[in-house]
């Protein structure tokens, strides 16, 4: 199975060192059913000139689209507009596409999946949502065959990473936010981490699973994590709690209810420990109870190493369809929580 | 698809409960690859005068294996032994096995794997290890593409209830056993439990399919958490941790070293915050990093729900072959752990 990556950047660069570190793993599981994974392509505007692979780099899509033994294209440039062009474009030419962009699937799922069930390829996206963390196949393979009536996600690293360390060691949000810059953890602009909206749109892909709808993520209340204080922490640790950054859903027959926002959690729960940079999402189903799935949600080989796992479930021919139509669902405002101070209380 | 189910005590009651319970979830999953599953047949060889599917009840094997429209059989009876004839037997009709047994894989995996591959069927197991959790899909479709370096379970649910009683409420070894034997957790004889066996056995079956070979748990070192008492509890607690009951094991390019015992866990770490009959499994692979899985290791309604899982999986197609040879891989003692006093020390 010959594949293409679009996009040399983190993720598009990890994704072809996985293949590499990974390499006897990946063959292995991909030989069970007699496939092979092989980078024939990389898809780049830019040069790299210290390149390995350099006769492996191109600059033209048309080139992949075109080639008949092009299977997978690994969407890893990111953004709604040309990932979104050449994602669209993979998938008319009978090319299974995988793809780590939250934007992407969180604004064009619908489409996307309608048009990939209609060609008879896949679209997978593993890394969308809590980065390495398998919880993608597990939400859709296991808690969708049941009824799934609650979600709690820390769903942003960066925002976890500075809530820690305001935590942990008494910084202030500004002192966080720095030292998140400085260890790359945050952008110079860091408004769609602390301000809830990376989360957001992560919430809203499990949602759009969980209904069979689409969820828009701008219909979701979302609320950021800047105005928290060390005072707050403070009034926290007293009463029992630490502070973390939520993204909630309750799912009944009286419709959905959601919010992005920091909750009290109550020292000693399982989501209270996630720190740093990890990613957790907490799940309750009917019949399966509650389940966690926990790890890192971001980082360059954790990310990498889900979409290099997708493209081993093509190969294995062991992918379910995943789909969402393109009818809204109606978002209703989350209430019924306790409050201390000005904050919800996680009663998880 | 129609399907029969094998044994009609706690496990297999569930499976046809929660079929009914979430009937409109299954039927959508199952429904978006044109599939539906009916049950057409319960074995058991007790008479069940009350249940409302009375017409499904038989009692003679050779009516499901006979019969074409079976297309999956829930193997539900427990054990190695009529469990291991009748999906032999099933899987040589033609048809796939889905099956919470830890015993009958265990045991059992490296010759049924083979016979399914040949055979062209599936042989499932989600609910075998962690019962609820959906861990078997994730730790295959992701961490296996990743070179698995750690594992560290806390399954077997009545252990982790006993030393949570112990923990948190002070009781002594035997009340925490006795309140655990009169809540059903555990049975009048707890051996397979408290000494470690079932935990055991739930290890050999994670380290299988990571080696690809047949890890035979009577190989592995197994401590039970008999001898643990009030005073073991209060200097964990004076030194910053609690006590776990943990399945470990770490594979390198050295070879595979594993054990079942008490661990010592810092107060704080994800899997110390792991109380009561929840069970988890923690993980850490060379590019995808530490994950952690969590949920109801047991109970009806929980493990038949992975059970129904399973069901979902083959009526989509979207099952990858597990398989085992019968190579058995040489254990070696786990080594290198810190201790305080005769406990070793979790540093996961």
């Amino acid at each position: 199975m010959r594949i293409a990556i679009l996009g040399y950047g983190v993720v598009g660069s990890g994704v072809a060192e996985v293949l590499k570190i990974n390499a006897a793993q990946v063959a292995k599981k991909a030989g069970e059913s007699g496939e092979s994974i092989d980078v024939k392509y990389i898809l780049d505007t830019r040069d790299f000139p210290g390149e390995d692979q350099k006769s492996k780099f191109i600059k033209n899509f048309e080139e992949i689209e075109r080639d008949p033994e092009i299977k997978i294209v690994a969407e890893c440039i990111g953004g709604e507009t040309t990932a979104y062009d050449f994602a669209k474009r993979a998938i008319l030419a009978g090319k299974h596409v995988v793809t780590p962009n939250k934007a992407l699937i969180a604004a064009h799922g619908a489409e996307l999946f309608a048009l990939a069930k209609e060609r008879g390829v896949h679209l997978l996206f593993e890394a969308s949502v809590g980065g390495g963390i398998p919880l993608i196949r597990p939400f859709c393979g296991a808690l969708l065959t049941d009824e799934v009536q609650e979600i709690a996600g820390i769903l942003n690293g960066t925002s976890n990473y500075i809530l820690t360390q305001m935590n942990d060691n008494g910084k202030s949000y500004d002192n966080a936010l720095k030292s998140a810059q400085e260890l790359g953890y945050a952008e110079a602009d860091p408004t769609a981490d602390v301000g809830g909206f990376d989360a957001c749109r992560k919430l809203s892909i499990l949602l759009s699973l969980a209904t069979g709808k689409t969820v828009d993520y701008k219909d979701i209340p979302t609320e950021g994590i800047e105005k928290i204080t060390a005072d707050d922490f403070a009034f926290a640790a007293e009463n029992g709690y630490t502070l973390k950054h939520l993204a909630i859903a309750k799912i009944s027959a009286g419709g959905v209810q959601a919010v992005v926002a920091p909750f009290l959690v109550k020292i000693g729960h399982p989501m209270s420990t996630v720190s740093d940079v990890y990613n957790a999402l907490w799940a309750r189903a009917k019949t399966t109870g509650s389940v966690m799935f926990y790890g890192s949600g971001a980082g360059k080989l954790p990310t990498a190493s889900a979409v290099v796992s997708n493209l081993v479930d093509i190969a294995q021919n062991a992918c379910a369809a995943h789909i969402w139509t393109a009818e809204r669902v109606k978002i209703l405002p989350a209430e019924g929580f306790a409050m201390k101070k000005t904050f919800r209380i996680y009663e998880g």
